[in-house]
């Protein structure tokens, strides 16, 4: 997808929401089983009750590939079911060099047709490269993560004075074709969104943790808003399982639209 | 597989042989495509004539992945195939935190079998431990890896005046069940291992990068050996691809021959 395109769409829809599909056979309401793939009959629901306030589906590639060859099935029909006009993001983090990540590429890209796909930054640019070369197709990169573990390396400060995300930012901008790069940057972090967006004023940033994960929505999008807006918000488990009733797409609705109405303030 | 088997084999096979199975359907014997599942048929075929000499196998995920459902078929015919007493490492780079990482670790460690997987260490401690808590599996962590992009950031110095992928080595120690870990280092940075076999004096190294990236058995077996051998040392290309004629095997043999015969000099 262009990125004129993802911003048109923002514009239409007034919204920033990315419903990420961490579709779980254990979690999805039992009378779905009976379905002959579950997993999708569910994925499907979720889409055609969020479609219209959804900018982005994010599959998580995960809880596909822990159910094997049929779990890879239901992540092409869900591929193939998500309407063209939105984002369509593998959360792979995948992260090797050379041939493999072309391999890796190609399966995102080509195989299954997703506009993007999220990358470990930690093997350097011949790891990035090969998945920029796929023309109108984006890498997500992992920047600075939701989870305490990014306290770990990502948060570490180098002798020249820039942490080491800040590194992955600045360095990654070099990168050919790096106005197809976009950046996770978790909503935990609210105060260091402000100073990222310094470093990357133009870039998009996908941010998890807001929700479950104690981020705040609105501190997210006044610290990392954009003219072009910059921002998909994620949200996942706090929508697809709002509920376990047969109903639940109604609820996954309601969930998502909460969101959305937190959001429209900023497009006037 | 528990450390003492690990140890066990590779002294009654004098040999620190890695196989990496790096299976591409553009690249194996053209005759194999008339079978049902070709990549299975070629990994056999390699396997069949390498396992008196092989320590351990490789496969390589990108490339079964590549393959959609097919692909996932292959591998699981694969890994059920290879000989229990070969140690079997799905080499997958995954990097995800909580529920996804323990659903990779569910895929490779229960699903397919697999001994060990190997992990980005970018997103810290809870994208690793998930895959820890599989009693006897092992993750084998990206430390110095062999390619160009190792420098842009895992060679970076922190404040602390420490590399990057040292730290990444140090603060690992000390995750729970750190005695499962292994770490990835390139065989092209030869003079490094000596110093990264200070910072870990009894974990094995998976050793990519020897042949073709211009990698030295003898100078990685020299710096970094230990008591317990401590090392795996990787070839996928210059053994499975040494030939596309219908007796492949044998060569692949050859190939994996002569890098044995370089290593028994350390076995005495």
């Amino acid at each position: 997808m262009k990125r004129e395109k993802l911003v048109q769409h923002i514009n239409e829809k007034k919204s920033l929401l990315c419903v990420g599909l961490d579709s779980d056979i254990q979690k999805i309401p039992t009378h779905l089983l009976d379905y002959e793939d579950p997993i999708f009959e569910f994925n499907k629901i979720i889409i055609d009750n969020t479609q219209d306030l959804a900018i982005a589906y994010k599959p998580n590639i995960a809880f596909y590939e822990s159910m094997g060859s049929k779990g890879w099935d239901s992540l092409k029909r869900t591929v193939d079911y998500i309407p063209d006009n939105i984002f369509k993001i593998a959360d792979a983090k995948r992260g090797d060099i050379g041939n493999t990540a072309s391999l890796y590429a190609k399966t995102f890209f080509k195989t299954l047709n997703f506009d993007a796909v999220t990358v470990s930054p930690y093997m350097g640019e011949d790891s990035v490269s090969p998945f920029l070369a796929f023309e109108d197709k984006w890498v997500i990169l992992l920047a600075y993560t939701s989870n305490p573990g990014s306290q770990d390396f990502q948060n570490q400060t180098l002798k020249s004075g820039t942490k080491l995300y800040e590194e992955v930012l600045i360095k990654s901008q070099t990168y050919s074709d790096s106005d197809r790069l976009m950046y996770v940057v978790g909503a935990t972090h609210p105060n260091d969104i402000m100073n990222i967006r310094k470093l990357v004023p133009n870039a998009f940033f996908l941010v998890p943790g807001i929700g479950a994960q104690g981020g705040n929505l609105t501190e997210v999008i006044e610290n990392g808003k954009t003219k072009e807006h910059g921002l998909l918000i994620n949200s996942s488990r706090g929508i697809i399982y709002s509920s376990s009733d047969k109903d639940f797409g109604k609820n996954a609705r309601k969930e998502a639209q909460k969101l959305v109405i937190q959001m429209e303030p900023y497009f006037t």
